[in-house]
């Protein structure tokens, strides 16, 4: 089980569109800060301070021996992230099912109608 | 596509334990904020500052001919959510993959190693 204060972290930390792009960049491989700030229009800082929301979720680790100390991705949260999410699947599923059912009716019925 | 910013506001609605149960609430059924209300030990006006957070993400429409207003799930935010965290899965999948291999690997070498 996921606690509700992880998946909480997970959640404010993915509400950023600067920090889901640290992460698509991570997905490629492991990065420094220097790398990661490159395609941004942003200081240093302001990527440290990004960076450490996502660390402090579990979404990034930084490796401690190396100097530059590269950063790497942790799927595990964003696993998490999706299990619940997925719990609604269905809930959309089928009210796009219902949908499709309601446009089939309403094209039948104006068949109909022309006939 | 979804904009940045609709994203970031679905990821910031949900990140917080109160919403989602009252999200999985709303799964089982239309309900009012009086009935939203009930299972939590939280005032009304508490509960109407998180619908509130809900409605302006999209994940929560609220009828407006009937006086009672009973509030409605809306999937769709929730799907894009999902499709955005979607792309994430296969690194998490091949990481287990990879963890499982390297599992199997090592058990193979004890097993060599007792013999």
């Amino acid at each position: 089980m996921v606690s509700a204060d992880a998946l909480s972290s997970t959640f404010a930390a993915l509400a950023d569109p600067t920090r889901r792009a640290l992460l698509a960049h991570l997905a490629r491989g492991n990065a420094t800060v220097t790398e990661l700030a490159e395609p941004f229009d942003l200081s240093l800082p302001a990527i440290s301070k990004h960076l450490k929301v996502l660390e402090r979720a579990g979404l990034v680790t930084r490796a401690r021996e190396a100097q530059w100390r590269p950063c790497q991705l942790r799927a595990r949260p964003l696993r998490e992230a999706a299990d619940w999410i997925e719990a609604y699947r269905e809930l959309w599923e089928h009210r796009f099912d219902r949908m499709a059912e309601y446009l089939e009716e309403l094209q039948q019925r104006r068949q109909e109608e022309t006939r």
